[in-house]
């Protein structure tokens, strides 16, 4: 019963996709957010369901842990490898399986990537409008729940997901769900699944939900002279009904950064940054009547536009913004967090977290998807100096605190994975052990990404000796 | 450890709110469909949170079935007590919490009905859009993930609960999901409850999303000749993005029962009812987009209007459609049964369905909620004759295959109570299996309104003797 044995049996099951190099554990070893490097034992790259299945049963049998891995891109360390084992890589199984068009759904494996199946559905009229910023894997957006800057119109993965197909820690294969647009029959497990973090299963297929390409898009950028100002202008602007397909807002920091990074030029305020999809006439009403909003609100320098070009400079330079935040001090890595509060909480909310990182000596520009109340922080910190980065820790943990204060959750989008771990507790409370019977139910053995989601450090779980 | 014991001394923690008239138990030993009286032991009204808590500690130290009733208008027996036990009435735990009219969103008590929802919101702008006919309690539509007309718009259940509160088996009284827009903080403990038809846990209080009243309403109607005509109608509408907040659809049989019981004077044929809200222009623009499709389809009789008295009439036919129907045969009690298809499947399904509901003796009129792909057959059978049941139950199994067959669902709305229970392995194969099991871990000693959605015939659990 050790991982050396399980990597014996799954090098004869998958031979040379059963990789042990030094590269390739590397390369499954670090996430993009300042987590230690932690590689797994091996590497499998299953091809089929069914290959799964027999990976899931072979380690089972000798208690070695199994971590997905998607495409890498999560922020709270998720697919790191941290009890040793398996990192189960779905890149191979990344077939985009069926389009219905006239039922607005598709089926695909894992692996494909959100932008490679916008690609394939270019020519549908169709396309799947969740866009957490990096191109991940639709698996691992699934199993983390991925929302980004189109959830306030299309909603999250949660809403996205019409089925799944999920192998056990057992090797049992299930279907969840069906290509009807609603159900009552039963549980609702394809809720369970997505945003599981490869605790409860492997996703091994999903459908989809997609939407019609929108026949126009409008964007525009406004500046304001207060958080609260930006904040109430979202707040009327959604009890309007007005549709927002995005709507971001970048604080002073944030907006220092962009300037920097993408000469974007913008005023050191505060701003939106807001796109509507519609109809050609649709979407010039909504671009008005929210310009009349901001124009209440104080804002200026509302303009909004078309035009393909500057909406894609608009779009590009928010999707930069990281980069752009880590340029702002050379050398340096960043702990990203989020949080997710009611929208009448959230300028206190920002105004708050704003106050705590000017107080500290960490750069920390604060930037969000602030249609759903939910805003990121990315705190700069030299990785050569570990007293900054438990400085950073701090502020993200009063940052949680202040969200669950305020009504709120400890994180909107980015997942829990070993970096909200302390903080489930105090958002959940014994909705955190129904939680971990749950988990015990489905995997008792414990082999499903452990450490994650559900598992403290007091954690007592075995896993196997290497 | 019998039923009698849990009554003794739930008599003494209640007093006269622990109910044993003959008077009582009958009124909670019916549903608005065909399913035989079935009265509980007593009844149970409980006050507060703490109350559910102490009576399901007292039921299950005597094994005692606890069967959560809201206003018993579910259609699949769901509130039967069919092993007996306590009817848990949460008809007096019934206020409006809050309103936070900023956040979109409320809290409730899950006895209050949606219409008295409706009711208090009506000067605050917003409101709450789930509509299945019957003026359902929230907790009871939450249990059922209840849906209706407005789905196709606004959601079901599922999208429009936040979060709850419930009281599990043991007396454990647990928090799932915030009042924060999305959360990625592990498992989607709300999704989980939603939809399970109390078996896993009673709910005592919920966070409701509101939406805006919309500015603007328009409807209309209009005759197809052919199923196909009318579903292709909904199709090209939905892929166009054309904004529906209702689209139902009325086959012959359906049209002859409301032209005679609310003189709809309407031509026998198939026929869609649509609404659209918005801005003033945009519900225009909407309806003559619409208006174009259905010219295309060789649709007739299109009429659009936004005068308030013509669409209350309309929606009050659409609402009196079940009693339409059953006044179709004079004394007749109905089957009402539902599916759910993909759309590109659905005129396929329906017609499939009529054709075999045409070559038996029963009438059966056939309606539903298209936009979502989801319709329902009301089965009209002569009470006093068991043959006419049985012959509507093989019309509504062999819909249910058809649905699973078209790649649907065995039911889109009304839940699965009893009425659905032999179709659960057809539908989820192994994964309703996974549904026992968290059944098992949640509901060990299987108190939980026994004999629904988990259990079949074969069920060995044990519940008190009386």
């Amino acid at each position: 019963m050790t991982i050396q044995n399980a990597i014996a049996d799954l090098s004869s099951l998958l031979g040379d996709r059963l990789q042990c190099s030094k590269a390739e554990l590397e390369a499954h070893a670090t996430s993009e957010a300042h987590f230690p490097t932690t590689p797994p034992d091996a590497v499998a790259y299953p091809l089929t369901t069914a290959e799964v299945s027999q990976i899931l049963q072979i380690c089972a049998r000798h208690a070695c842990p199994v971590v997905p891995w998607g495409t890498g891109t999560s922020l709270e360390g998720h697919a790191l490898a941290i009890k040793g084992g398996i990192s189960l890589d779905m890149g191979r199984m990344n077939k985009l399986l069926e389009v219905h068009a006239e039922d607005m759904d598709c089926v695909v494996q894992p692996g494909l990537t959100r932008e490679e199946l916008n690609q394939a559905l270019r020519t549908t009229g169709l396309f799947f409008p969740v866009d957490p910023g990096a191109n991940a894997s639709l698996g691992g957006m699934a199993a983390t729940r991925a929302s980004g800057t189109t959830a306030v119109r299309y909603g999250t993965l949660r809403e996205n997901v019409m089925a799944l197909e999920v192998v056990l820690a057992d090797g049992r294969i299930i279907r969840t769900g069906s290509r009807a647009r609603k159900s009552s029959a039963g549980y609702d497990l394809t809720s369970l699944f997505v945003g599981s973090e490869g605790t409860l299963g492997v996703i091994t297929e999903l459908t989809l939900r997609l939407h019609g390409q929108p026949e126009a898009i409008s964007s525009a950028v406004c500046a304001f002279n207060s958080i609260e100002d930006a904040v109430n202008t979202v707040i009327t602007t959604i009890q309007m009904g007005i549709p927002m397909a995005r709507i971001e807002f970048l604080d002073r920091a944030s907006v220092r950064a962009v300037n920097l990074y993408s000469a974007a030029g913008l005023p050191e305020q505060p701003h939106l940054l807001v796109e509507f999809h519609g109809s050609p006439a649709g979407v010039a009403e909504q671009a008005e009547r929210f310009g009349e909003i901001v124009a209440d609100m104080g804002g200026s320098g509302f303009k909004w536009s078309s035009k393909t070009e500057e909406r894609n400079a608009l779009w590009d330079m928010r999707h930069k913004a990281y980069y752009a935040c880590l340029a702002l001090r050379k050398g340096s890595t960043a702990l990203v967090t989020d949080v997710c509060v009611p929208i009448s909480r959230l300028a206190e909310a920002v105004r708050e977290t704003r106050a705590d990182i000017d107080a500290s000596p960490l750069p920390g520009p604060i930037l969000g998807h602030v249609g759903d109340g939910n805003f990121h922080a990315i705190l700069l910190v030299d990785p050569q100096k570990p007293d900054e980065l438990a400085q950073a820790r701090l502020l993200a943990g009063r940052m949680a605190e202040r969200a669950l204060r305020l009504g709120g959750t400890v994180t909107g989008e980015h997942g829990v994975g070993m970096g909200k771990l302390d903080y489930m507790r105090s958002e959940h409370g014994l909705a955190w052990d129904v939680m971990a019977a749950i988990k015990n139910t489905l995997d008792g053995g414990g082999i499903l990404n452990p450490g994650k989601v559900v598992e403290n450090e007091g954690d007592n779980r075995t896993v196997a000796t290497k």
